[in-house]
């Protein structure tokens, strides 16, 4: 099983490892208890062989022949994925996608809980989003300290994203959620995860192009 | 150059286009001319034998020895992309994230043209978000069929998501924009492409996590 040490996981396995969850979770509603490389394959559109591979990552998880337990499995990745603690949150930007954000239960049930939404916007400051206060950005940094906070989450729009990037890399924060169509430049020691919205766009764009052009191609 | 034909290429290289599109308008905004791979590899990430390797799946760009003109190469891709006609999109939810999308600009400018957004609100029906009008839900198939709509993008919740689905399948639509936290279910013709953002946000979750973890191994 896990054993705390880890060796640098490429950004490929990473990606998948909240797909394995979201699936294992899946079955666990099902009342199915025990799943297999090839069951995973099936439900997930990976390879038996990649499956193993990635889940070898991490130590030994499942016995040959028998496959996996599907709750001990999706505990011991709920747990290499950090989804075993609360992780406080900020979303900076009270716009319509921090609102949405902020709306999004499912992050709660996750464990990721928004302490506070901050802006500019003096109409905005001082409502609440489901409980969730909107406050002055300019008290951004001490709430940060005072909260513990872990991870900020970049709403604002892309002109606005280098200084709040800027407050950020003087805090104790550990991780960023950019969603503004930038690259952030930030201490090594904050992680950031972009949402490109664009690209995933454009990747929908080529698939749809790459239809028209073989249906193009076959006529 | 790129003929019109074209094998079927790996969603890693095809995850990696809209990249290479950005950063090849962000030279030419600075003036830049000529590229390279290697210069490409710095500014991306990417090695550089990757980057021609993606490139060669689509023809001939390079001379050997004198790069990439940045003009030509950037045009070439946004054609690749499909960014080089108008896609005529719907919004199917007008609650915060499809607002923030029909608030996108971003779109626009790359030939996303938001023609409606719909919704089962009645408070919002009538309504327009930057001219874009919000219409009935019940109106969404003639609309789709008479103004030839090719992409639509799901931003309701997770329990309606499936029914919306259901009624684009019944159309002429070429892909669906998928925000709600659930597979689809369409017919092949229909290109999904899915946004998951918890599983963004899990993966920020395990990278904090993991750099946690290397901390408490050091001391």
């Amino acid at each position: 099983m896990y054993n705390g040490e880890r060796k640098r996981i490429s950004d490929a396995v990473v990606k998948r490892l909240p797909k394995y969850y979201k699936c294992l979770v899946n079955l666990a509603q099902e009342n199915v208890e025990r799943t297999s490389s090839q069951e995973l394959s099936r439900l997930l559109g990976f390879t038996a062989s990649q499956i193993r591979q990635d889940f070898s990552n991490f130590g030994e998880f499942g016995q040959q022949g028998y496959g996996y337990n599907v709750e001990q499995l999706s505990k011991a990745i709920a747990k290499i994925l950090g989804l075993n603690t609360v992780h406080k949150m900020i979303i900076i930007g009270a716009g319509n996608l921090g609102q949405a954000l902020a709306n999004y239960v499912n992050f709660d049930v996750h464990g990721f809980k928004t302490m506070a939404i901050f802006d500019v916007n003096p109409k905005l400051i001082g409502l609440k989003i489901r409980e969730v206060p909107i406050l002055d950005i300019d008290k951004m940094k001490d709430f940060i300290d005072e909260n513990d906070i872990e991870i900020a989450v970049i709403t604002v729009p892309q002109d606005r994203a280098a200084e709040v990037a800027q407050i950020l890399s003087e805090t104790n924060i550990s991780g960023i959620w950019n969603f503004a169509p930038t690259e952030l430049n930030v201490p090594d020691h904050i992680i950031v995860e972009n949402v490109h919205l664009t690209e995933s766009l454009f990747t929908l764009s080529y698939r749809i192009n790459e239809v028209k052009i073989s249906k193009m191609n076959t006529f």
